[in-house]
């Protein structure tokens, strides 16, 4: 039994159940160099929804009828090669199967005495170096400057969120819940949020939550989200445009109110990116993020959902606001 | 008689002939420390269009009912300052009267012998810079890249694309007219034209021109015409945002594709500027673009039209595409 998810069709908007299909492989034999995984914990991010189209992305395609991936941990049950042994837990873009082989390409041994295993996928791993990068290349916020984070209360934006805290600027979040614009204060120590669902004017709660305008947007929603906070966008201002979630699943082109005047009127940057253009300069994300971790100045939360079946719903939970923090299956 | 201008209403859409009203005032006495101007040379430009309404922009608003300004080259008449004496032009943002007075607050003493006195309103003045600083500051094109400009026929356009071959750069032009076109290829070098009225898909008419796809795009125009740009930009795309001449007469707010999601395909970035950002580097910029001018390196064209009268209506053509290069009425 070797449970393996493939994507079964691409999907017309928002994903479905039936875009998946779970099926069952031998468990693989190794040879000489290569070990044996066993899954233990998946990511899945907004961003696979832009690999189960054919349009072309930053990303490849998933093939369809094919095994789908992405960042997870899993733990080495067997081993023929010098670089691994039984019981190590490796990070990797692995295959959505329950157990795979590997010859070792592209494997990181984490250690789980120094963080939970989970936080290599999130706050240590690439939604933490996302946040940090896109905040402080893109954003460069001064100390005494004035942040918005949308999506804030998600995996990346709620450490965007602790990041300029600690760089000494005045934080705001938007949320979708009373729940969640409550933990962004309480958890994450954001100065301000905002709950898109329930405010009645986006722009002047804007406006009121950030009396001296807004310096940096990291901008994890786009849409109508985004239009309010560039309403309120100071002269010189940096807009860290990181994920669009809001119009990943529309069918039709997104329209909106063209950009081009307000860029010119404020001087206004926008910079779109993946984390991975900072690949060389991950040791540095990593150094920085383990260290605040370590002394308490950055916390996470974690949505942990159980069993490889669960993996489908998971994602598709991401698209309906259901998760706080970093989305994780456990296997 | 001293002929001047005033903002009579603020134009809905597009300035017409009655949004202006000519004026008769005396001519100024001065006092010890002040000159007597005599108009001479004066630019109309489409930023002026943001300054006729009452939105703000990044320039004060002109008043109703109020004398409207722009750059422009006068002649000293009289004096009673030690700065500058009878003969003298100097460049400055002026008012459109026929006769005014100054403390000399701003004003420039241009030399005529160098350059023709016209060009320190566009080469060697506001338009030279906007292009050269937009160009490379945020364009940064390397040596092979390609360079896509629109409005390219105008001036600014016209001079960034000659600065951008002179960096080695493949470069497009996009303008509204064969002639125009014609002009770009024989008159400035560029590499290829498009002209946008006539071409059927201005998408696949950017593909063909930009074999590589396109590195840096100077825009300013906005509109559908940089959608079909955008659509073909390439990872790490860089995007100057100029001007956005499509749509500053619109009424209704201006809609389009959103832009995010493409940002963030591609890692492209854009910024948005007016030249006074740059204005510490100006020695720097008017230091190579002079030495580009002499050494034949740069040419540029000026539509020049006669009278004080005229200025409304050369302004008003600005937005017919009627203008070769820069705009300059001559009194």
């Amino acid at each position: 039994m070797n449970k393996t998810i493939i994507l079964a069709n691409r999907p017309v908007g928002k994903p479905q159940l039936s875009d998946f299909r779970l099926l069952d492989e031998a468990i693989p034999e190794i040879i000489s160099g290569e070990v044996l995984l066993k899954m233990a914990y998946v990511s899945v991010d907004p961003y696979l929804r832009g690999r189960m189209s054919d349009a072309d992305s930053y990303v490849d395609s998933f093939e369809l009828q094919k095994i789908m991936s992405s960042g997870a941990i899993a733990e080495v049950i067997a081993s023929k090669s010098d670089d691994f042994k039984v019981g190590d837990f490796v990070l990797g873009a692995l295959d959505w199967k329950e157990y795979q082989k590997s010859d070792g390409t592209g494997l990181i041994i984490v250690d789980g005495t120094v963080a939970p295993l989970s936080a290599y996928l999130g706050v240590l791993g690439m939604t933490g170096l996302t946040a940090y990068f896109g905040l402080t290349e893109i954003g460069a916020p001064k100390e005494g400057e004035t942040v918005v984070v949308s999506g804030a209360a998600g995996a990346v934006g709620s450490i965007v969120g602790q990041i300029a805290k600690l760089m000494g600027c005045h934080v705001l979040g938007i949320a979708g819940t009373d729940e969640k614009v409550s933990m962004l204060k309480s958890k994450f120590g954001f100065d301000a949020g905002i709950n898109y669902n329930t405010v009645e004017n986006m722009t002047e709660a804007i406006a009121a939550a950030c009396p001296d305008g807004v310096d940096v947007y990291f901008d994890n929603v786009g849409g109508p989200i985004s239009d309010s906070v560039y309403a309120n966008m100071n002269q010189f201002g940096r807009i860290a445009v990181c994920g669009s979630i809001s119009v990943y699943n529309e069918t039709a082109v997104p329209m909106g109110p063209r950009l081009e005047p307000f860029l010119i009127k404020k001087s206004v940057l926008m910079q779109g990116f993946i984390v991975r253009n900072y690949a060389k300069k991950f040791p540095e994300g990593i150094k920085r993020l383990s260290q605040w971790l370590k002394e308490g100045k950055l916390t996470y939360t974690e949505t942990m959902v159980d069993g490889f079946d669960a993996i489908p719903q998971a994602f598709i939970n991401l698209f309906e606001g259901k998760n706080k923090g970093k989305m994780i299956v456990r296997i």
